[in-house]
């Protein structure tokens, strides 16, 4: 029952032990990274999914699913887009003993995948907006370590792709996606920045992209989501057209908004500690564990209390588990914290004569329950447990940007940094080369400390066109 | 608004077109066998993953999800089980511009990817009985012609893995998959008979295989599940052992429950006529379509009630459509037909002001509901329209066999036949060659018509070891 790596010092070193530890994953499967989904880790991706669809379906997005392989032909109609992914790109050569004529990709994101179908779909101003998404899986022939949900080859992936009417319509699309990446970062606690991405790391074939990172220590961030506004860049050589109400012919302008089963690595990597997982309540496998305290004099009486009100906060839609395995107490306590259960219940035979409980929650947080009934204090508790782990995660956040005003402070940052930036590529590269990592971009909306207005360019020291940009080393 | 072909005679012709005015699938994607699912589509395919999921979850079996790309070194470990599908398989042979060194083949089903980590897993008899399942798709090179759910390559799949302690475990959960089946086919209204298939035919690798077949007009029969029963034929080769009490290591034995797509084709067979699909209501993407009949001079009273009922209809968890698009009600009324919608709830003004409104069932069963509350009779009113749907269909299933004494009535059959039949593969040969089509086998439990004890059997005249067999033509 050792103490997982120091989070801080040796930050790779305890995303791994904390995911093993919680038993999220096989990483044994003998293709690297392709990882199996144990039951308690795809429980968890279940729920995260039901996050993605409640939000997306709120806006009106409809679910469709595109098949997984793609013909060449149409992989390679959008020049940049293939650029962008043939080094990276599974290819299927043969079916039985038979070489197929055209060899098909396994999709590494399905734009060329639906847009034949979406240019047979759209005929009319009438057929507008068609917003619709799919949650698959891609693969990517990664060539770089992989981890276990930040860098995989089989990916769990959520992706919306709309084609609205006006190239305003489509921004208005990426600012409804903003909003609701908003609404699924809360429901994980998870606090973050949107970024617009400098020209040269944008999605291959985009107008622009706006990436949503989160700081994981130090200079360190992850990339958990992009939406990216296309403006005709795919509609063109896909011939997405529509008549308007003139009768002319007009290319569709398109957005995409994609997540992946990153933000459950990030929900590791941002809640975790010492002692493994966090989960909010909204995606634990289960969110109360029920512990009966079972002594050799005591009879059933604990374990009967424990199963009466696992039956009671089941019938108010609570994920509950009893642990009656024969191990001691302390072993399930550590198994259930490494395995990031909100909340705790511990019932000795004297508390269950009582009709009281003890809960403690996965930040420590001890408190005894009852008597009396014992469903809203234990509703609660989880609130309360949701909206401490949502604080001490904005405190976190606070304190992992800085602003830097030299280059030269760029160096050894152990923290992401706001820098003043006059948006030319040849500064952007200096700024990189001096944080050894990226400049994510100029924030979109709020900054997520407040510095002031910005100064003259960190490398140029020009101030006109200048704006804070982040900083920091993508994972 | 043309009928549809004549579904008994022209049973193909009518079941494509059925599924064409549903729009339940998009055929034009530029792979053969690999179809969009529309919108609708994947919401009826979503709702039968429900009732899939919360079947075998009653039974506490957990959902994982294991690669799609299996190494084809995996792949060939068990003999039977590669030949089986050797000739159907998709191959990956490169990654980017790099030839992969060990091939992987697109899973055709998941054997070879599960049982290298059940070996992994399973140490111990504690750790016994496994019982995991997983709805992913699956890819099968299929050189026939392919019928959108029927016969397709990315195949939409339920598969249940299960390790046992033993032969009589292993025997009880085939029985216990088949009262799982049991409450699936009830949930679709689907009529079936389950039958251990000949030796001939079982699955590749399986000790026995117990299929599920639907007779689908004619004598033709529709395969839509198997229950496989392994033995130790794959936990020998892949080496899934566990200790005993005595701490001797022995190998687990095997199950498998295997579902698919075809299901929701089943329904379109099964449930559709003239007019288009009939989805009972637990799978319908809308349960309820409410259509206002507004005329020029009433204003928007018909809208408006139709809005508020909608409301009220969702508010008890039904899935409702408000018709509100500016075409004629028969337009309506024929587009939801064709989609297969349970009940039309038509409004006119008149009504809106009376606060009645017509119910028109699929089956075409018309009545006023009203005044006075709404929800209730709107209720009972879907659960009468599946009893009836579950009433035709069960006398279809009736009507659906009959039994034949002589080899020479099996030609022109136009029913699925019982014949007696010894056991002998020479004689079911006899038969399969007399009806043009296969022996289905000897069914599991009642059989679908009562034809008294069996005689000889139909090809030898023994009457030793004869039983009553089913022969049909499976699509």
């Amino acid at each position: 029952m050792a103490e997982l790596p120091d989070k801080a010092e040796r930050f790779i070193d305890w995303y791994l032990e904390a995911v093993e530890v919680a038993g999220l994953t096989d990483k044994r499967y003998p293709v690297k990274g392709m990882n199996v989904w144990t039951p308690y880790g795809f429980q968890a991706r279940r729920l995260l999914d039901g996050v993605l669809i409640r939000g997306i379906e709120a806006t009106g997005s409809q679910a469709v699913e595109f098949p997984t392989l793609i013909p060449r032909t149409e992989f390679q109609k959008e020049k940049q887009h293939v650029k962008g992914f043939d080094e990276q790109v599974y290819w299927v050569t043969r079916g039985g003993a038979t070489e197929l004529d055209v060899p098909l990709v396994l999709r590494p994101t399905s734009e060329t995948a639906m847009y034949p179908i979406f240019a047979i779909w759209i005929r009319s101003h009438r057929d507008l907006p068609l917003n619709v998404y799919q949650i698959v899986n891609v693969f990517r022939y990664e060539t770089k370590t992989t981890r276990p949900f930040l860098r995989i080859r089989e990916i769990h992936f959520f992706e919306e792709h709309t084609c609205q009417l006006t190239d305003d319509a489509a921004a208005a699309r990426c600012r409804s996606n903003l909003d609701t990446f908003h609404d699924i970062a809360e429901a994980l606690a998870l606090p973050y920045v949107a970024s617009r991405r400098p020209e040269w790391d944008k999605f291959p074939g985009a107008f622009y992209s706006i990436a949503l990172d989160l700081p994981v220590g130090g200079a360190r961030t992850l990339q958990v989501g992009t939406i990216h506004h296309y403006r005709e860049n795919f509609s063109r050589p896909y011939e997405i057209r529509y008549e308007d109400l003139s009768g002319a012919l007009q290319y569709v302008h398109q957005t995409t908004f994609g997540l992946s089963e990153r933000l459950l690595g990030a929900t590791v990597a941002v809640h975790g500690d010492r002692r493994g997982v966090v989960f909010p309540s909204s995606i634990a496998p289960y969110q109360v564990v029920i512990v009966p305290i079972v002594s050799q004099n005591s009879g059933p009486i604990a374990l009967d209390a424990a199963r009466a009100l696992a039956t009671r906060l089941r019938a108010r839609d609570l994920r509950v588990h009893v642990d009656d395995s024969p191990d001691r107490p302390g072993a399930k306590y550590y198994l259930w914290e490494s395995r990031g259960v909100p909340l705790r219940i511990e019932i000795g035979p004297r508390e269950a004569a009582a009709g009281t409980v003890t809960a403690v929650n996965r930040l420590g947080e001890k408190k005894s329950l009852g008597p009396g009934p014992l469903e809203e204090p234990i509703i609660q508790a989880l609130a309360d447990f949701d909206t401490a782990l949502s604080a001490r995660a904005r405190a976190t956040f606070q304190q992992s940007f800085s602003v830097a005003h030299r280059l030269e402070e760029l160096a050894n940052s152990t923290t992401v940094r706001l820098v003043a930036w006059c948006g030319a590529e040849a500064c952007g590269h200096q700024i990189e080369q001096a944080i050894e990592g990226a400049v994510l971009g100029v924030p979109e909306g709020p900054l997520p400390i407040d510095p002031g207005p910005p100064p003259g360019c960190i490398a140029c020291g020009k101030t006109v066109d200048s704006k804070w940009a982040l900083a920091g080393r993508p994972l």
